[in-house]
């Protein structure tokens, strides 16, 4: 059984404290090219989220954790022998609204930020090098704590799949928007170093094509069989029997179990009830939000139409005055969805009783 | 309220009398040009034909005919005076299996050329000049027949829909495939010309397009509300309550109407079925196979990966040893079918006692 490091091949951003750098997946080159950038300076960080060349929640939140810390590890250096908090704050806080405003409605981004401003307050009282430690430890423990969550909802999901099973996915939900393992690709990965042999299906997922570009790169990556496919085929595949479960992730869960994610997963959603093949949502339990009764409070982002008439094509493919619908989400009925898997366990219907027992495990 | 002929402002094929040509509407300019070209050889159309300048069935066989027309007539013209059929034949059946070389597994364009070669053998007795008049009228009337059967097929689809309904389609069974009005697409400009004011969602239909490309594009120049949407957005826009009908074309049906359409027909289908939406076939009774049982006896088309990884793109979309399923179609099962539209009538469930009605009327 080979470890599993051999499955996870990439990872999308880490620290190199050698360098004292970021060693970040620069994802605007998959599937041409694997470039790995090393980020040393502020200004490198923010261009790289900027730029999207760090995308998905987690690994978003986890790059700018590695970047605040970096940002107050120079800052320190530059500050005269025997300075103190006093002089360091102001200039930590300028690097954090910095940063944040590399995605200005990326909440992860702001969540790890403030995680590190609380530290470094928490911490005024150390010795600057001390707490400069303290900043690291909280950097690499948000890191940590996704990659463990990644983790916990890839041994919950292995228990619901068995070797040699087709298995077909939309989207991205994996290592590269994580810290590692990704939410509904964590079973594939440990499935993979355990012998398990999955056949999985990647929905390209027009229009953005992160199941063709994305998915597709990494579960090769990982040694794990993977076909694309376009997003129409998925009932023909389910139709030939290659499919014995559906697996995605989520950006969003109500209440009633109703969620959330990228546009098209409804659709996976409805074809996998038509052939009778288990439908199983990923969500991490910082994405269930009780106080959203149902789907129907959800608020579905329309995108640039753009994107689907002439992003990535070499000529416009639709006429130019032609309308585009273009909603970057859809939201799947609880109705549809057989179970959720949570870092904390596995969450059956109704979702009513089960999803708060998942937020408050024992 | 306007003539038919402002809905149908495009026409994929047409004779030209006075200058002994075809006037084509090239495909693979659509939709960043709208150019007619005017084929006046043999080698002109055999050209046309092999790009996929023109493509669908029926308007393949329709340039056919006509393109097998202009070559006799030319044949005639380079014969010494007095010539006789003799004369002529020999080279007419060369032009023939000429013009059959351009696309060798296109069975509408070996039955046009048959047509006209009976037609010639049928009229070799009369004068050179009047057997090709025959030719021409032989021509002509695939055209006219095929337009005859699409608006056919309109009438009794348009008893269906009521003003301002949403509809959605699927790939292009549009007039751009046909002699005029298309099949699934002729009640929309029926209705155009009726002031039903439909409101069309296309969807894109990966990987070729045509949904995009040219469904858009002639409902937008026949002034019909037309939307693009990716495939995976079918879902939302049914959900949204915009869709009141989905009407699709055909290629083959089989006894008990389960038939085989573009990939991807069989989950706008199940959709369908999911928001209790009725869902039309399009169907001529010359794709209705009643020696075919079932869907299973349809044999599906696989295409070259390519298709989905690298075409149309500026650089490649999916990294380049990861496996493509690319069926050209699928088959969607009978149970999933409101009802099959013939230019005989409209056929209901159970299709194995209604189609053989369809294919012999009274």
């Amino acid at each position: 059984m080979p470890p599993l490091e051999s499955a996870l091949a990439i990872e999308s951003v880490r620290l190199d404290d050698a360098n004292s750098a970021i060693i970040l997946l620069d994802q605007t080159l998959i599937p041409v090219e694997t470039k790995y950038l090393t980020l040393t300076t502020q200004e490198q960080v923010w261009e790289a989220i900027y730029e999207l060349r760090v995308r998905g929640a987690p690994a978003i939140g986890i790059a700018a954790g590695f970047g605040l810390y970096l940002a107050a590890k120079n800052i320190a250096a530059g500050l005269s022998a025997g300075a103190g908090f006093d002089a360091f704050y102001p200039l930590f806080v300028k690097a954090k609204e910095y940063l944040a405003s590399s995605r200005p409605t990326a909440v992860n981004l702001f969540w790890a930020l403030d995680r590190l401003d609380a530290c470094a307050k928490q911490n005024a009282h150390l010795p600057l090098a001390d707490m400069i430690s303290a900043l690291r430890a909280e950097a690499v423990a948000i890191k940590d704590e996704d990659e463990q969550m990644c983790k916990s909802m890839g041994e919950y999901g292995l228990t619901l799949l068995k070797p040699g099973m087709g298995l077909l996915t939309h989207c991205n939900p994996g290592t590269l928007a994580t810290a590692r393992y990704g939410t509904a690709t964590a079973p594939m990965y440990l499935g993979q170093e355990r012998g398990y042999d999955f056949k999985v299906f990647a929905d390209e997922t027009r229009p953005l094509l992160q199941g063709g570009r994305l998915t597709t790169f990494e579960l090769q990556s990982a040694g794990i069989d993977v076909t694309v496919i376009c997003d129409n085929m998925a009932s023909i595949v389910m139709k030939n029997g290659w499919v014995h479960a559906a697996l995605v992730g989520c950006d969003r869960v109500a209440a009633n179990g109703d969620f959330a994610n990228k546009i098209g997963t409804s659709g996976v959603a409805i074809l996998a009830k038509h052939y009778n093949i288990p439908f199983y949502v990923f969500a991490p339990t910082s994405t269930i939000d009780l106080n959203c009764a149902t789907g129907d409070d959800i608020h579905i982002e329309l995108r640039n139409p753009d994107e689907i008439k002439t992003k990535w094509y070499a000529r416009p493919m639709v006429p130019q005055d032609v309308k585009a619908y273009n909603p970057a989400f859809d939201v799947t009925d609880h109705s549809l969805v057989t179970a959720i898997v949570t870092e904390n366990g596995i969450a059956y219907p109704p979702f009513s009783e089960s999803l708060p027992r998942m937020m408050s495990p024992k």
